[in-house]
């Protein structure tokens, strides 16, 4: 008989709960983790609201860490990790075999954001355990340094953040807008300064996260709820516009304003999820009708131990502090209730940390 | 007392006429060219149509070549040219010194679009004499091997079609297609085969078009008015969608379609010009909610002597026939008469080329 | 008790033979393949005359095509082959979990070089049936259109001639040297004609290669026996030098002679094996004193199943005929004769092709 | 008659003074600068021991800034700048037009490193008055809270040693290894933690630089003097090697570390200028015989007032603090004692720097 497990899971569009699960068994090249530290991410709650449609049953969460747990047979045999171990696990879990994941994009695995399987195509991992395709490319050893709550960070946020300054082709010295600071907006912010962007401005109207935009590397923060984000950008630069600019919010009108604000030969680096309507309208003269060689990239949360390895050492070494942003902290038994607060983001709420110890 | 030359100019939306102007006389950088061979461009009918405003006055044509006729005291002290020798000069002539040239956009120069200045910021080129800003920069010789008619061609087709298929990130034996097969579609047909698509999908739907679109290297032709291009374009890359798509009209809904038809992790290259509407959508979940890692490239027309004399040798030796592209010849003196004509597209009109010899 | 099967292998520097084997079983990820058609590559030659030392019993060959004889169980569930397939396999196999592969460096698998299995960390696959290891990233099916022995040449010869090409960052119309034109320079010079150049230098003196040298795209090929390359090219450059040069001979003479003959800015791609000495020199001032903005690469034969569809259909379109290099044919029982002949590359072998069938 | 200014020149190979000249008049697209700071660089020692020859006569130095003193024609009609403007030239003043300019490589304007005009091609800047061609391009405005001597720094150190770490191609955290910490190293030090390294090493043994080091953002200095610099890497690194190294001192013996301490896909960026020797060799087994995707950059101090407002905003921002590494400062009396010490690099001198008022 197996055992069970506590999972938080999606019971119907609107309706979470806590529910017992066996738990995992894993195939080959798999491997089981019992979670440590995990954080709820907004994207959760989209997921519960109805974005992906119906998932009844499926456990939730994708930004979660923990100890090895069990180790299929071929990712025993491969020698590189041993039960016990405490390892990180980002949102994306590509099977780094497929056309796309050859092909350099392995977020895209097995077709249009495949990569993305946790609390998508398979259980989440907001749960006391879950299981984890193609160990050998998907668990990053958390170095001694860290803790789990620390390297929770690198699962999404991070990984997110950072992909929209890597895509956004800054010029060293270069000036970048930021539309929003919320949490991934916010490690964009970071991922800007850390390419060596010489004038991040960012784009936000929330105290809170204004100070922590200050605090994370934007010189100017622009209240689009005061002025016109394109204008104020405009002066800021000269009236030249920005090298480049990230989208990390996912609205049409962000979108809109990051092409605007965006200087001919630009980037617009689009890291927000679009969650409405048939279209994204790109403005039409702001895009130079086509022919301004102003670019747009898009990125979906990249994956892989190889990265989480350079992501949990930037942490290590001090050139990002992500803990900053945890504005609350619950054990895995109040989940519930963090969840309703993150769909309200009552009381200031950024990031809430879950700890299962 | 200066001497006269003929112009063609828009007197003003929707009318076109022969006038008398002054030969003009170069700044210390410049050149005069007395023009031997030109081609008239639908973007010219686009002008005489209102789409940049009323250039009451303005010659129109940018896409002439010709024999020096005067060299600046800057560009005759270079001792790279001579007067009486033989020159292409791209539709875009940038400064090459300012921002945006610098940082490698001088399609850019001085301001989104602002490296096209015949026709637009100053006088075109469907004249017996034009003047070329920069001349260092801007004049390309013509090669012996080459007659003015084939030279003509890379001033705008060859450079904008090309580089279509450039900004495509094609992967060598990848699958590209090519939304519409006028005259820089067809030369993006050329360019993504002479950057080494594996398949070339073309869209088009007029039977002389379609011929000449299997003549420059489309593999397979899909036509848009019986079947739907992005069905068709699935069902020829076995579900997968192709590797890069290339606009080549300037349109909404084939912009769309070449989102929807380029797989993830794809390019969407436009070279088209956007005339109309506020927006350009971009359909949401083609794009993969702003998360599939595609691409969204723009361009305007490349210039440069260094470019032209590429494009010039890719003639010269054999890897593309312009010329079988000119359905139409016309003396400088029959000049309304053609321009008519394009407007119309009458009689199968793809290119007409006009002769001032 | 196994079933046996014949294998061409190494006794020893020196000496070679053909002996039993079993034959191989799959692991869970693998397959085994029952090989049809081969080719013998100079590279085995090398490694019979101890270029990666005494490698006693191995067998050799590492470019063959075949039909899926066993799948292990993971590759089986994948529901992407079946027994019975025909198939091409690179001579690269690389795990595509590891570090390097997920750096985008599949042939650097788990270290320098690491991709290259066949006839190196294992038995090569110059025999009747080969083990391919993660067999979901290194199966490609060869299409109906393509004999066995067409694909055959996608497994060394295609792959590694373009990646010459393709690391060599040309532009279009730019102006390539290919240094060596054996069975590998002849494809570097496809793939630069594939890539857009538009004039391309073949430097070698042997009289059948200089013909198909030109056959292939050359459009002048400097006989190296009877005028200094790095002048002639000057000359046929107007004194600038090559914007790429791509080294397929492996010699520091010819590697020096590349740097020399690229222009500053220009790329050397280098795909030769360099088997002799401590060191490969740069001239340096060749190399402008290290500030000229030349830019050496290097690649080793990549592999994987989704560039094995490329290069496969870039055959099916007829972009590219190799078997126009096949200057020899043997039946596998006469592979030692065959081995012999392209040790001494007698009666002007370029490439014999071996049939199993 | 022309007015007369004290320059300091190389009366032949090494010797050294200050001469009177006429100061200079601009041609219709030039500038004179009346010089307020400039800085002693390494390079002016290594012409006057006669690395390019005897030089006589030749005005020394290139790093210099100052206020508008006259401008040309064209240079005065363009309306950016005015006499009396505080501005900023650096070291390279390319003409933005020539072939290699257009190709994105303007530091070899008109041929290999032909862009290093100042004290090679013509009258160096370490002079009361400097000619500066191409104004347009070239003058970079001072922002006002900068002073001359932090601007003086963007001329060379912060251009080339920054390039040094743009052209590394570093993964975000990734590990990068800059061998010599001089000024030059100093700032690819900077440039390497600004393009977001995770892990910087630094190679040096002289304690003053070893402690400038750390401060400007190694996390750990490797003492070659004590130590193998490449085994001390592999160590650092779990036996990888680093992702990127950096050669910013121009040494056989470094450049052949660099190679062997750079592992398989990485990228070895050269930016020291390599004065002595034939040949700069390659390790041939370092170099994984040529195929280990290995990629050797090189630069030349990038210049043009786009680059210069990028990195004269990043001392504004406070990215970097340049005077740190200001040992010495003198005025320009006495240039001849400054000139020596940093010849002999006598006290511990990294930097001098040279004041004109």
């Amino acid at each position: 008989m197996s055992k069970m497990m506590k999972c938080f899971v999606m019971h119907g569009i609107g309706k979470v709960g806590v529910v017992d699960k066996p738990i995992p068994r894993p195939g080959p090249g798999d491997a089981i983790i019992r979670t440590t530290a995990a954080l709820i991410c907004t994207s959760d709650t989209h997921t519960v609201a109805g974005a992906i449609g119906d998932r009844q049953g499926l456990t939730l969460g994708h930004e979660a860490v923990g100890v090895i747990h069990e180790l299929g047979s071929l990712a025993a045999e491969s020698g590189l990790f041993k039960v016990g171990q405490r390892v990180a696990v980002n949102a994306i879990t590509p099977c780094y075999a497929c056309d796309n994941c050859q092909r350099g994009y392995p977020s895209q695995c097995g077709g249009a954001l495949g990569g993305w399987k946790f609390a998508n195509l398979k259980d989440g991992s907001m749960a006391e355990f879950f299981h984890v395709n193609n160990a050998v490319a998907n668990l990053a050893p958390i170095p001694d340094g860290l803790t789990d709550e620390q390297a929770a960070y690198c699962c999404d946020m991070l990984s997110t953040g950072f992909v929209g300054a890597e895509h956004a082709n800054i010029p060293i010295g270069g000036s970048v807008a930021v539309f929003a600071q919320g949490p991934v907006g916010l490690m964009a912010t970071v991922g800007a300064r850390l390419l060596g962007a010489g004038l991040v401005i960012g784009v936000e109207s929330m105290p809170q996260r204004v100070a922590l935009a200050k605090k994370y590397g934007c010189d100017v923060v622009v209240d689009y709820s005061k002025e016109d984000p394109v204008e104020s950008i405009m002066k800021l630069t000269g009236g030249k516009g920005v090298d480049s600019s990230i989208e990390a919010l996912g609205s049409a009108r962000t979108f809109a304003a990051c092409v605007n604000a965006t200087r001919p030969g630009g980037t617009i680096s689009n890291i927000g999820y679009h969650g409405d309507g048939d279209t994204v309208p790109i403005p039409r003269l702001g895009w130079g009708v086509g022919m301004s060689d102003k670019t747009i990239r898009t990125a979906l949360c990249p994956g892989g131990s190889e990265r989480m390895g350079r992501l949990l050492r930037l942490i290590e070494k001090g050139r990002v502090d992500p803990l900053a942003m945890t504005t609350h902290r619950f054990g895995f038994k109040d989940i519930e209730r963090a969840f309703k607060m993150m769909q309200t983001k009552e009381d200031g709420m950024i990031k809430p940390l879950i700890s299962f110890t």
